[in-house]
């Protein structure tokens, strides 16, 4: 009883053009809930309705950090893609929500001190929180996590442009940039590309980039499977909190006793 | 002067078969200087000097995790390489060392309370250390992170088998295997190397493995470049990691204010 199944308009579904051997290459993304980010999950909705992402193709692989999605061509006013109509652009201040505009949090609560004052989590997700009066809550940058390119304006991303950590969690991206999803299925389809060559791990040859046949809402995929995750809620996610800070499993002789938010990845499978 | 080289015979370098379209595939790793995990390192140094990787391949690759190498026969006694003759059986007790066995660390204090009291540095490594009154210090296990495969018993591991670590920092590693280096160059070809669909990524398929060609210390490679590090004890070095912590380029609209160790790599460069 301590899995909840995600709702399929909650998923992003990425189909990459097969892989060298002919395999399908799938990739699901879990969008964050309400309330975080909501402003640019929109965005992301209305973007997969109008099908924007098919023929597009992954741009970006920077060894460590991030793989990028998009338009190539963004950058070029002449061969840019029209954006749907409709997106909204958001501001800066919606990367964090005050704990007054945001739900209780749940669950174990995990020590930070570096990158925040700890963080709990929220029907799945772990959430940051700062010290203080008026405190903060943040989606935090894991392994997997998905968040929206960006130029400097701090609201310049509308969410057409998204990435996946690939690499050691990039905590330093807290609060200056939107987290809008994670990677539940098919991570190592993304994980395993060739990095790009150029600065920042842009591809400098449009021939090396990774085509993407579409990306579609999970209610438009027929046939898609249900997913869930464990509550983290339920006393089940907190044993399993406990044994990450504590492995008690044979190899370890020094359990650390502790653990960081990322590495409690928070348990997903397919509905059996 | 605050680059610093290091000596070839501390490098240990891979070649992988060539990659599908033909490319070389060449990994650099800097051995782990003396005190810590001497050991190990040293029979690393026999395997490498006895060539008795050549031949081996890429046997695991658990996508968020590890790469692993050896030889893939090391469980079958009938088919097993037989090891070469003076390796080490080194204790657990080698995976740290107490303060007093290890020189004094240097360089910026990194805050942690999680995994360790605090981080600091040596001779361009990163080193955790605990609290009290006799507090040890260890290596740390960061993305690129080199360590010896074992079994359960935790003084099992000859070096024979290696691991590498690319995804989010295992801290829980640390203390319960040994660090014997770090990847300095072609890190992404083990990154992007396809992941392995038994159970924790080995390959279940003898054809899925990357053969590893041979692999030399640095100082049997004829043209290897001269490798350096930014001196880990240097004001250059203090002035990158508070920019690590309080990132002031353009992009960052809110400083973090603190970074962990694995978010302070150590810059390493080919000697210009």
């Amino acid at each position: 009883m301590d899995w909840v199944s995600i709702a399929n308009d909650r998923l992003l579904v990425i189909d990459l053009a097969p892989a060298a051997d002919g395999a399908a290459r799938q990739v699901v993304i879990e969008l964050m809930p309400a309330p975080w980010s909501q402003g640019w999950v929109g965005n992301i909705r209305k973007l997969a309705a109008a099908h924007w992402w098919d023929g597009t193709a992954i741009t970006r692989v920077q060894d460590g950090y991030v793989v990028q999605w998009g338009d190539p061509d963004a950058e070029d006013k002449a061969k840019a893609r029209p954006l749907p109509s409709g997106l909204l652009s958001v501001s800066q201040s919606a990367y964090t929500l005050t704990a007054g505009a945001a739900p209780p949090l749940e669950g174990p609560r995990i020590a930070d001190g570096i990158y925040a004052a700890g963080a709990q989590f929220y029907q799945g997700w772990p959430i940051a929180f700062a010290a203080g009066d008026k405190p903060e809550t943040w989606p935090v940058h894991c392994y997997g996590t998905v968040g929206v390119g960006r130029d400097m304006p701090p609201d310049s991303g509308t969410g057409a442009e998204l990435y996946a950590v690939i690499g050691d969690a990039p905590r330093q991206l807290d609060r200056n940039i939107a987290v809008v999803g994670r990677v539940i299925s098919g991570m190592e389809w993304l994980s395993s590309l060739p990095r790009g060559q150029g600065p920042m791990g842009f591809y400098q040859q449009a021939a090396e980039r990774t085509p993407i046949l579409r990306v579609r809402l999970g209610s438009e995929v027929p046939g898609l499977p249900v997913w869930q995750y464990l509550s983290t809620a339920s006393a089940s996610f907190a044993r399993y909190a406990d044994a990450r800070a504590n492995r008690r499993d044979p190899f370890y002789i020094r359990p650390a006793g502790g653990v960081d938010i990322c590495n409690v990845p928070v348990p997903i499978r397919r509905k059996p």
